[in-house]
């Protein structure tokens, strides 16, 4: 099992193109679209924001279906707080899709981001489906992944590819970031976070919902830019069954096979979205050991994720782990602060609830003066775990976060 | 009913001091004292943070005694994350005092501010207890509200004065905030924010713990500056009984009286806490109406207040509320996000779920574009509302966080 190149393309018999429709005021690229040769099972997770945005309304409706053939994405808009006019532009997209390729509308699912509360320039998309769908290719798995990045900086996709029986599978992924990032996505059910798998395995709906679950929950779900959660987080899964292999169910030995390589797939991608997080110079993963439940573990790791104050100490290259002390106990996990110890990198620095007397300082601000900085908390109260990602809090991230709309 | 200008010595019988002990680097001011004439009564709210620093520890076993006649507080160092040591020192500092004073270190309370996991330089502080006490003067409130400054630009303090009976009543206070702020305190139970309320009026220990904790509830409770709850918060009353009015007991016809001044001079505190919030340009109030209960109201009004995306938009003067949006339904109160509206000042942008076709968009862009701004949210799902204030985030806020213990 192992990571390669690779991008939504990567398994066989999924076609995908990116190209400018006239939607982002840069000219970029921002209609996209993945393409499965044949009817696939399709898995997703949305966010849980109260407020959903129109994509996110309808792919729920139509994931109901069967079988899937396509996803239609938009960047630069995220077609979110339009009202009805929101909700019937996010039909169209579908059903200008359904129509190219004949299939049925259910059969394609929806997705958009950008700034909230403009009209969709629907228009200007119904215009370009022909190009869209004209340029489906194996070969375009990289201008997909370009067309849907907002501020991202790059463009983000990796594939998986492993042995099951006889067959060789493989899982191509691609995502965006950069901003408002603060996923709590569920299956059935937020950046605006978009990640789009692709795979030739054949897998039945309800295992790869059960997977697409718990890989979100140890991956994609574990990060943070800004603690901002976005009305538009989703993320997609279509499995064609073309690799061959014998179909996988719910729980079954090859099960937690294809479950392992996804959680590989989305812990890569996990941490390339944050490595590229708005205005980011550095990449902080925070593991929380010792916990009472994975649940306590996870409250704990994504508090200090999420704390302001330690990730601008992180962008001025400061130890000052008193801020992951104050986020700690900020969190509603449940342990005795009277145990925790507190390392960065392998330097221990606050033992049993309080400061270790003398530690290597050195060290400590070689780490932070790094491109990786590594965090870990042990509660000492329990055997579970969890590990967040995150990024500094910049300059930068204010820069661009003051200019967006406008 | 009205704010005067005053400070903790405003109401009868209350002197205080502020001095250089040399604990902060930057030479000034940071060691300070309050002290009531006669025997107060105390109540007080302390951080919800499962690491408490250990002057917080103190104060709450303090606390217990029937009677209190003074609080020493030391900014520059917040003596948290120190183990046995740090609870030594916090104990010293209180024994230090009660000698001095000839009272019993019950009878004294502890707070401290400043940076995490650093001893306290507790000679400096025994070698400058004399010229503290020396200095108690009811002419020296301001110098109090100047030592407990950490990165505050200005210090706070306002007083309250009304008629109660025949009797003239004060209600003095001081406060500094201005990072690490987003405190949940709760009586008997966090920027540090600290927060020092003296009164003249004569009320039972009970009133004014029940007073204290509903005027918090609606005022320093519903602060933020960044999201970031820290070990340290602390805010205390003392009553002294000088005032001569017939005693305040719980819920008596009083004891409302009480509790409107109380609100009055907590709420003008908190707004010039938020106002001086760390690298703040503008002052920001958040209020959310039309909630099934005052509960669903705070929930969303400190979850609109904490999101860095609208913090940054409101910095960069750009009307961005589709991040209002967002924020809000990230939070956890109930309501159907179908009826919600939102204004921007007066204008309505987003209406019944949907955004408003045609709204006056310079008058928001004005609105942003000044000192304050007012953003409120009806929820149309019930007759509860909640206030909370925020600040804006800028580049200066990374800027003094991330150069700030080193």
């Amino acid at each position: 099992m192992k990571v390669i190149k690779g991008s939504v393309t990567a398994p066989k018999g999924f076609l995908a193109n990116g190209i400018k429709a006239g939607i982002k005021r840069s000219g970029r690229k921002d209609l996209a679209i993945i393409c499965s040769e044949v009817p696939a099972v399709a898995a997703a997770a949305f966010t849980t924001n109260k407020f959903q945005a129109s994509p996110v309304k309808v792919s729920k409706l139509y994931l109901k279906n069967k079988t899937h053939q396509a996803i239609i994405v938009n960047s630069g808009n995220a077609n979110c707080a339009n009202g009805k006019i929101g909700d019937r532009d996010a039909l169209l997209m579908a059903e200008f899709i359904a129509k190219a390729l004949a299939v049925d509308a259910e059969e394609v699912l929806v997705a958009s981001t950008g700034v909230i509360g403009k009209y969709l320039p629907i228009g200007k998309i119904s215009g370009k489906i022909s190009e869209l769908v004209d340029g489906l290719s194996e070969k375009n798995g990289e201008s997909f992944s370009e067309a849907i990045m907002t501020t991202d900086t790059r463009s983000k996709e990796a594939a998986v590819r492993f042995k099951l029986g006889d067959s060789i599978v493989t899982i191509g992924g691609a995502c965006k970031g950069v901003g408002m990032i603060y996923p709590n996505m569920k299956v059935e059910q937020h950046a605006t976070l978009l990640c789009f798998l692709t795979t030739d395995a054949a897998i039945s709906k309800k295992a790869l919902e059960g997977a697409l679950k718990v890989a979100l929950g140890e991956s994609l779900n574990m990060i943070s830019v800004d603690g901002d959660m976005s009305t538009n987080d989703s993320c997609f899964i279509m499995a064609n069954g073309l690799a061959g292999n014998k179909r996988i169910n719910w729980k079954d030995k090859n099960y937690s096979v294809f479950l392992e390589a996804l959680k590989l797939l989305t812990k890569n991608l996990a941490k390339m979205l944050v490595a590229d997080g708005e205005g980011a110079t550095k990449f902080v993963e925070i593991e929380v050991a010792g916990a009472k439940s994975d649940e306590d573990a996870k409250k704990a790791a994504r508090k200090i994720s999420t704390s302001n104050l330690l990730k601008c100490c992180i962008f001025g290259h400061d130890p000052n782990w008193g801020r992951v002390i104050a986020a700690c106990g900020a969190s509603e996990a449940d342990f005795d602060s009277d145990k925790v110890s507190i390392y960065l990198g392998k330097v221990k620095v606050f033992s049993a609830g309080a400061r270790v007397k003398k530690y290597d300082e050195n060290s400590v601000k070689k780490l932070f003066a790094g491109k990786n900085v590594y965090i870990k908390v042990d509660l000492k109260s329990g055997g579970h775990k969890a590990t967040a990602w995150t990024c500094d809090l910049s300059k930068e991230y204010v820069a661009i976060n003051s200019e967006y709309s406008t």
